[in-house]
């Protein structure tokens, strides 16, 4: 018999295949007293490397098949495995209260888990996650049972899971793979970000699919209305087979224009581009038919390890980016820590308000030194591409003028030091301070280029942390006050003849495409997935019959009203 | 032999008079074995009971001689008494561990303090002070010990201490107190601040005071200069007595302005009102001439207490202060709590960013009952004058419309119930949100009024926590980002026929009124000892001469340029 789920839309797209339950065996970790403690530390110490040789074999595999900046969760996991402050504690309690490794193992990762589970901090519930995630994986290896493993599935299948671990969700192949259903989750869950990133159909949320689907049923998902059909009949088969084709037409459209220009349907050019975390993603860039990078974000290349990087490191990463690049505008942000990102090598104080904190250029200009590294790593790397160095959190001209005195230092001193570097790059910033996009007139005159933040942007303008649930209402991209702005920003740039683009989530969003290119918007940068689907868009609007429409938008009184004028336009 | 302190000028004015060193006793809490554990908790409970007599008091003559607002802080003190987390586990160590009193006391006591501290959040900060200062209370008793009670001073006097606490603060009368000098603390200190609003001269962190300063000694404060004479000779006294009466003669000058309207020098009026937080504080503006309550923070009404103000309370207040202001316009706020202003007893939660979180109109908007239980006080209060209700944090029209839609339909309920309710009372808002500034066009077409408050205003169009010290250098009023959003505000309003007020601290910067009466603001709010001084500027402004610059000043790249050329101005 058939049956229909229903649960939260997930990621585009549909898939047929069989049902691979993915269920994670129960860890016991009864506590049982030993005698023989040297041989229950020695039990404990190969569990670890066990552990170990496997989570560097599916970093590695992970950032082969998937990508560098999926990989780092297994890092971190690493590092958990190799922190004393959570090991220690085990084999101590080993061998003062003579109990099994298990149990130790278990009373000790519970305690920590409990805690930093507890101070209701972003960054504190997702070591949680990975101190528990770690925690199975030494405990199935104690107890010698088999944790599922994803990444050895070697036929095409929809996974079915009550839920996925962050380490099950980077290790899904999309080549066999096809789609998953979860029961539990949402929208932004970890695993619902990487199934958009991985294109990969998924419905999560679905409450009841682990109690209604058997191992190897037939299944639809069909992503994009946030169903599931379990055993469909051999009709709706063949109607969602056509739906898939359809789908995959489209698709292939769509990547014929990964090799066009980004024109508007009225003749207008502009640039779309694409945001990346490590080289290994400008691949994808590239592949997606991005003209550019119009925003690196170089944190991640400091994040998942336990030192700073060095600048060799540093510009090894820049000159990959570049090269892979190849003479395209290449946008690089400089390191944007603080606020909701974190080093744990680099401990900064703890701040009452953190998104209206030392973060970015604020703590680089108070930290020189670590600014300084990353200058000259950049410096070095600017000879291989068109690097474009841009400053993030910058509120007043001061600032600005600071930052750009430091990098003109390490480049006066790298050139008297005989060290080759381009004449050629480009000094910008980040809009995302209201204070910022209203100055915009004086720093045009300073810049070379403006890339809009709007993730920032929209929450500094509204006043409403864009992390806090309870206030979503408020997080507000067509909020009219958000899009004059963003107007005041590309005007005030194009009056000084620089570019102005954006690299926040609305660039990509395809709704605020038509909107942007008539406010003029020179540049969009965003995550490359959406590059094809906003060339598509850009090709169906016209330029001159949106410029003719932005002074009515700007004049609304809400970004309720803005959405309905533009959904009317379609 | 004379000697000269240099310190930190914490508040206007010359003193002459004589030293009182205000010393608190070392209180020892040694440990001791106690056999009869009834006789220690008899011995406790007395000290208790001592304390809060001792306590109400104090309070009560605060609240007479100094303020309502003021008074507070012993209310805080009396709940600490009380607090069984506090007093139980005292109890308990008396009982289980056979130790006396003082030893108990002082150990939980600690560990609150330590804990508190620890928690590096401004709230939790001040609480730790509470109890470190009833801790002392009690401990004064238990030791039988005076501790210094600056209230019984009878004669006049330079107080100077290491530093002064809370309470010794609030307890000093400025008809005794002349002026006060203490070792450590900065300008924004509690009791700086305090000296402020006492216009007692004062110097703060003078470093050695207690160290060179005898009892009765001598004592010149000079709290412009942030000067101390110790012992100085005849001359120099009367030097500073001269100094002190031309001030005297300047202050009798601008009290005469106290009967006067504001005009500037070019004939053009405005209003100069009042910031209040307690019905108490109404009769200082009125004294200092005061044309109207600009801002009343209601959150006061709900502050320092364990319960929510019930609507008799609350109506009582409003009624108090609108017949003190006698048909003034008067500006009630609702509640602004949530961000750093919390209650004890409605815990929120606890938010990442709380300043971008759910407080003021967003919280009221959430919790219906409680913002509904204050429009019924105020509308009940409206037919005693003339009342102006206020929201705060508003961001979208959307919220003021609903806030607004609340208000309405409790008029029509009072009204259908007989209850009179006056029909003039009117309906504005805060502008203290970047979008709001933005949007002020569109706000402006349906409120009564707008009043721009300008501490949040500065600290989201900057993105930088105003309370975070290092982030100070952002904290920019006089930034043009800031004032291209007060002067669009002020157009808005009277494109609309609109009143545009201020109730920020920058209203009564004496460097911003030339600049906001050309910048066209009609209402200027700001604490009572501020307003003549206000006045006084005014009157030798020419609102057309500051117009004409508004152009330039606007179009300026920096704050400090903005500074500069109104320093220039003088």
């Amino acid at each position: 018999m058939a049956a229909k789920l229903s649960g939260i839309a997930a990621s585009d797209g549909i898939a047929v295949a069989k049902a691979f339950r993915l269920e994670h065996p129960v860890l016991e970790a009864k506590k049982r007293r030993i005698t023989d403690t040297g041989a229950e530390l020695s039990r404990l110490d190969e569990a670890l490397a066990a552990s170990r040789r496997e989570l560097e074999e599916i970093r590695e595999r992970t950032a082969g098949e998937i990508g560098e900046e999926e990989a780092e969760i297994f890092s971190a996991h690493l590092l958990v495995l190799d922190d004393p402050e959570l090991i220690g504690p085990v084999k101590d309690k080993i061998r003062t209260d003579s109990v099994n490794a298990e149990h130790a193992l278990d009373e000790t990762a519970s305690g920590f888990v409990a805690l930093f589970e507890s101070m209701d901090n972003a960054y504190m519930k997702e070591r949680a996650a990975d101190i528990r995630d770690v925690t199975k994986r030494i405990l199935s290896h104690l107890l010698g049972v088999t944790v599922p493993n994803p990444s050895l599935i070697r036929e095409e299948v929809i996974i079915v899971a009550e839920d996925l671990t962050p380490s099950d969700t980077v290790q899904l192949n999309p080549v066999y793979v096809k789609g998953f259903i979860t029961d539990i989750g949402g929208r932004t869950s970890h695993s619902a970000i990487l199934a958009r990133t991985l294109e990969i159909p998924a419905v999560v949320g679905s409450r009841s699919a682990m109690e209604t689907v058997k191992e190897g049923d037939l299944l639809i998902v069909d992503g994009s209305a946030g169903e599931v059909i379990v055993r469909p009949d051999d009709q709706t088969v063949a109607d969602y087979t056509e739906k898939q084709q359809t789908l995959g037409l489209q698709r292939e459209e769509l990547s014929r224009l990964a090799a066009e220009p980004s024109i508007s349907a009225d003749g207008h050019r502009v640039e779309i581009a694409g945001n990346i975390g490590s080289p290994a993603d400008a691949a994808k860039v590239l592949e997606h038919g991005g003209e550019g990078v119009g925003l690196f974000r170089t944190e991640f290349l400091y994040m998942g390890r336990d030192a700073l990087p060095t600048e060799d490191e540093q510009y090894e990463a820049y000159r990959s980016v570049l090269e892979q690049m190849d003479g395209r505008p290449t946008i690089v942000r400089t390191l944007d820590i603080g606020g909701d990102k974190k080093l744990s090598y680099m401990p900064l104080p703890e701040e009452e308000n953190p998104f209206l904190g030392i973060r970015a250029i604020r703590l680089c200009l108070q930290e020189e030194d670590l600014f300084r590294v990353q200058l000259r790593a950049l410096l070095r790397a600017s000879v291989h591409g068109k690097l474009k160095i841009m400053f993030p959190m910058i509120a007043t001209v001061d600032e600005f003028r600071r930052a750009k005195a430091v990098l003109l230092d390490e480049r006066d001193k790298l050139k008297a030091a005989g060290v080759p570097v381009s004449d050629g790059f480009e000094v910008g910033m980040m809009v995302e301070i209201p204070a910022a996009a209203l100055m915009a007139d004086a720093f045009a005159r300073e810049v070379d280029f403006f890339s809009i933040g709007t993730n920032d942007l929209i929450q500094y303008t509204m006043a409403a942390d864009r992390m806090n649930e309870k206030l979503g209402y408020l997080y507000q991209p067509f909020s009219p006050a958000v899009l004059r702005l963003i107007q005041n920003v590309i005007d005030a740039a194009h009056r000084e003849g620089k570019m102005a683009g954006m690299c926040g989530e609305m660039a990509g969003d395809e709704r605020a495409v038509p909107l942007l290119l008539g406010m003029g918007l020179d540049e969009f940068s965003m995550s490359a997935s959406s590059i094809l689907k906003a060339r598509a868009k850009l090709a169906e609007t016209s330029k001159a019959d949106m410029e003719a429409r932005i002074g009515d938008i700007l004049s609304m009184a809400s970004g309720e009203e803005v959405l309905e004028y533009l959904d009317g336009l379609k």
